[in-house]
């Protein structure tokens, strides 16, 4: 179920909702099953079965009010995968998350979920460069108003505007491509020496040193899950403020975009607007409305989404003792609002610029009605020369500055990402 | 479906959810249609039929993922509810919603779902308020060391604690009433003017002024609803804020008293713990554990609930125009987020401190084991004395000061409280 | 010295400085010694003598300085009164501070900062509510476009959106003066329990029970400071969270009126203007420039209230034990930053207001030239009535609602204000 | 003066203060002319007697207070320059700032302040290392109770949670130093154009493309300032939010030292307390306090600075267009406090690590205490063995699994982060 209380929500689908929580935890517990039978301390291999024993939409009711006599959802989910792996493989069932503490496997769940998540953020961002790109090419020409502090300034180019938004766009991406390149595994057991991993370990009487034996588990572990081996960050949240602080980062630059289609939007100005999609930007009551929507909707995500990653680092800032009490707790929430915004408004950053109409002539007619404003600059500094120069008769066109030169190198900076992402 | 990110979160039921909020939407469109027809707008009453027209469960998909397209979900809804209530009563039918704005509708529905959710924690409230006021009054005389700064001070009785975790309750709470008494109705219509609603009156030909009669209807809608008239407040939200502003401060209270029993539920010091409840408190991997789980879930809300309350502000401070352009979207998610956490946490503040177990026994062995430093204080004030008083041999008891008759006056003042709230 | 990076700090001139908390600091410390006098504790009268021994300015350096090795600046602060004070009245520097804790006195002094600060807040909010009235009352018939989600939606009066600029402004000042009216002394003593006082009650011999005599010494001190008896709150921090709420409420009302003008203070639409001020506006490098800069100040301490407010709520969601470990410590810079942002905000946006420049003619225009548009709804609103009415021709202003009642009643509302709060 | 509201502020001494600014301020306008005298566009280097002109401490006053009707404090200070620089050198006068706007010289002087106070962070950081380092290596067999969820858990060894603090460190120190090397210069020109600085390379009749050249002269100064070339960030405040982030990160870190410090030096627990000091720790009224200050301070700053950085990532999603109307001019205040009382808490930091005063023998006797809970978790595991080991008899240090193979990998971490940064 779509969240009433945040339009367009659905673009996010099932990732980081409590459905694909639930299947992620279900997969750390797998992958651990399977890395303690490929070591020879769980007897036999019922990894796949224990991908079926649990469905998470089903289940997830049960999952979800067992929850809070724990603290966490990985106590009742284990119950219950153990409850019915042991009907089919008693055996198996021992063995099941045998090592791990509960947050092991939340904290690498999550980090599952994270990752599906910032793909999709990133393939949007994709889009959003690749039109960017388009935008501020075609447009390195097309006069507009240069405004600070919204007064007229000097004059600019649309272009130059188009790739500003794409280094925003650009600057928050590679954050964001790291940060996803570096998600790490959590496996550290009850209170981050491995105890339990070393022990079963000693146990099976593998070679070699119990608790090198260990360290290669959890590795095994992170290898199974296409997730970085780490020590274990039980109470150094970094993983988890890093992913917040890029996240921000990009609904920071997409807010920038729709701050600017709003101001533009409006209809003193009318320089930019949204396409017109049928059914799309309607009121209840006035018949002629088309009100800029997605860029509504974006802005709110920019509106909310620093307070979200406030919640992590604050929550970062309260760990105590081998695992917190409470401030473990309180990350979740806010991750998963936080994640799932950023994928809507990704996606509709990304609709909203493909969509962007511009009104290049609009741009053109506010440059010529104020160009003596937009050129006072000019003059001040023409006078500064030791014989006045010839009267100029470019006008705007004669004042861009180096604006060329920057659309081209934020254009070859897209294409790099671009090439290097793909 | 409760939130597997929230263990607890069953606590609120589905106060404040999607199927609430859909459900307040239709019951304000319902009492406007009841408000048209007594004033003999709207040709007949349907206001009973159209509470049946929409199931809010079974229409929550379709109503969440339609509420992009206009930015939020009433254009869909009244799109529902006149299409259905078109087949019925056509005549009815043209007549829903004429007069409101959507965020009349979003504004006003968003209040009753505030308003269940704040009674709801005030019942919790209540429950606390009793249930700290009986042990205020039975550990009067319980000696505990006083701490600050974590380290021994003077000595106290936890009948003081408790009597100070009552003063921070009953401060939160009478907040929290007054803002109860205080939700106002939204009706501004498009841009606040009253403009259809005025245009509607004069087409019935009211007698009177029909801007008159507007406000009339206006008031006749927060009586229906009962809530309070107020000028429309579509740009200024402080009635948001406010709410906002006081449940974090009952989180701020609940979190106080979290934060004490999670210090003194610590094996080294046992002077509190939770009660003992079958299956609560376990670990997935250690089996003596009983962790105070109630309280951190506490502590939880408690480090959440700031950072919820600022979002509303900086969406209050982000406004512009007539109704604005994000902000105003902004607000759902984090009230939501932060009415529900507020109630489940008043019940969990409430069940912990029910079953709260005190253990006097380690309290006095504290200040005993202590008593020479816990008394430094009291022997540097009696040096002050001009002939060093005769040597008081009553220990710890001798130097509580006020404490019972602090003790009292919490007492008396929760006493005020219960009378003045029953 | 004033703020750099604030620009327009001066306005708060000293007021919550370092050099008016160090001078409450001292206030307290005598208006305390003044009390035992009173009571007989203390063996003369040394208060006037006290005020002198301390250089607000002179001395700040070495207390800031000292502040660090006891967590805050009430210890050196005692240290330094006691040694001068020991020159002149040996007998009366040894009863200095007794019955007090450092937290006592700083938590009393800072009320006293916050209450000269909020006093000019309320007196900069009453200038904004006068004029607002006038402006409101001025243009209840100047046309202008109602505009939503940045578009064209019904027309309205610049007179109502004063209007609600004003309603806006006395929400927050309403809640401004309640807690102005009930900010509360500090007397615990170490650990809340009145220990040391009641001891010096009883060495003094006072009549009747020491500890009533310790409660009425508090409350003196509270008569003496004009601040309201309270129960301590060392722990319970909603006094100072009260603040800040109704402070950032205030900001957020601000914001609005900021937010409004720099929309339509822009170029393209040109409805709003600061007044000219010689020097004020102007850039670095473009001569043309009048940067609509109150405006942009005001805004900026929008931006940041929102979260200097959640740092309060934040630091009183971590207290525990009977004095805290760093919550109460994390209180003190963001209530000077929010107190201090606030008087410059209340201050600019007054002169802001006294001096806004309204362009009648241009918001008439912008009416005329959306007719249409601005008047979709009142077709739509005439359509459902059973036989089509008469054309009607008066335009804009024949669609304005109940917006003349609507003034009214807010121009009635602020009356009532100023009336109550003169 | 330092700031009575944050006691220990001094150890910031005058980094990021208002003298700080004022100095960098000249500095850039200082470079930024050498580098147009460098490129024969201004007649002869002023530059160093531009450093001259200003004395940072006796105009900051006139400054502050002028910065108000422009918005910012380089309006006036390039004014000043001007003035003072006429007297001496006419010509150089007229060409110091060309070709900046006063948001250049403002960023680009925030970036040299924070790359000063960045750099203190990291020397105090190597500190915390160095002796992190230690004291995990010392500590690899002191055994102590694991605490999860504030109860036992498993046995640990204070070596273990050391390498756990110093982990956090390193984690945050690499963010912070990547940052260190990445701040970028800000030349942009009134709308980020390049186009007075364009200009000038026209005037001067420079060879090749005037563009080419003014992106030239950015890069000029960027290598004169020692920051990285960037294209123009005036709207894309990634570098700012980068700082924040990173130094929020880094509280986080110094947080989670504090709080365990803080928990284990209650006087139950005293497994760790702060190195005694003379006259440090103690209190107004209670002559035996030792409070563990330094540590109550850095959780005070933990507890504070997720805010400071949100409010530059609130003030980063507000930005429009070409230079933002508050969105800029509210970075500031949080910017300056962020980076103060981080570098504040970076020493005391460090200061605590150097002092720490483990008691080995505490840790022990809890371990002890509770060797039958503690050791639960090993008898589970064990219980899953085909055949029941023998009986081990080893105690506590028999189940510390891969501890000390966790402190070397820390330890390596260490020493290669102080390698790489020596």
């Amino acid at each position: 179920v779509t969240d009433l209380f945040w339009p367009g929500d659905d673009r996010a689908g099932s990732l980081m909702s409590g459905e694909a929580l639930a299947a992620a935890l279900v997969e750390v517990e797998r992958a651990w099953l399977a890395v303690l039978v490929d070591a020879g301390i769980a007897p036999s291999d019922a990894g796949d079965e224990v991908a079926d024993l649990v469905d998470p939409a089903g289940d997830l009711e049960t999952l979800a009010v067992s929850a809070e006599s724990g603290g966490n959802p990985v106590i009742p989910l284990v119950r219950l995968l153990r409850e019915r792996l042991a009907e089919r493989r008693p055996e198996a069932a021992r063995w099941l998350h045998r090592g791990l503490t509960s947050q092991d496997v939340m904290d690498t769940a999550l980090m599952l979920c994270v990752r599906s998540s910032v793909e999709q953020v990133l393939t949007d961002v994709r889009r959003q460069v690749t039109v960017l790109r388009t935008i501020a090419d075609r447009h390195r020409s097309t006069l507009e108003p240069g405004r600070t502090l919204t007064q007229y300034a000097v004059p600019t180019t649309f272009g130059l505007t188009a790739a500003t938004w794409l280094d925003g766009v650009v600057d928050a991406a590679e954050d964001l491509g790291r940060v996803r390149a570096e998600l790490p595994v959590q496996v550290g057991g009850a209170a981050g020496t491995l105890a339990a991993v070393t022990e079963l370990a000693g146990l099976a009487g593998s070679a070699g040193d119990p608790a090198t034996t260990a360290v290669g588990l959890a590795r095994a572990l992170a290898d199974r899950l296409d997730l970085c081996p780490a020590p274990s960050w039980h109470t150094s949240r970094r993983a988890v403020t890093r992913v917040g602080d890029a996240l921000v980062a990009c609904t920071d630059a997409w807010g920038h975009v729709a701050n600017d289609v709003l101001v533009r939007a409006r209809p003193e100005i009318a320089e930019l607007s949204e396409a017109p999609v049928e059914g799309r930007g309607g009121s209840s009551t006035m018949p002629q409305k088309q009100n800029p929507v997605l860029s509504v909707l974006v802005r709110r995500a920019a509106l909310n989404a620093p307070l979200l990653g406030a919640q992590l680092h604050t929550a970062a800032a309260a760990v105590v003792d081998q695992r917190p009490d409470g401030a473990w707790h309180a990350e979740w929430a806010p991750l998963r609002t936080l994640v799932r915004s950023s994928v809507v408004a990704a996606s509709q950053t990304a609709e909203l610029l493909e969509g962007l109409e511009v009104h290049a002539d609009r741009m053109r007619s506010h440059v010529e009605g104020a160009l003596t404003d937009l050129l006072a600059e000019q003059r001040a500094v023409r006078s500064l020369g030791e014989s006045a120069p010839a009267e100029h008769v470019e006008g705007a066109a004669g004042y861009l500055g180096a604006s060329r030169t920057l659309v081209t190198a934020a254009l070859d900076r897209a294409d790099r990402y671009l090439k290097e992402t793909s």
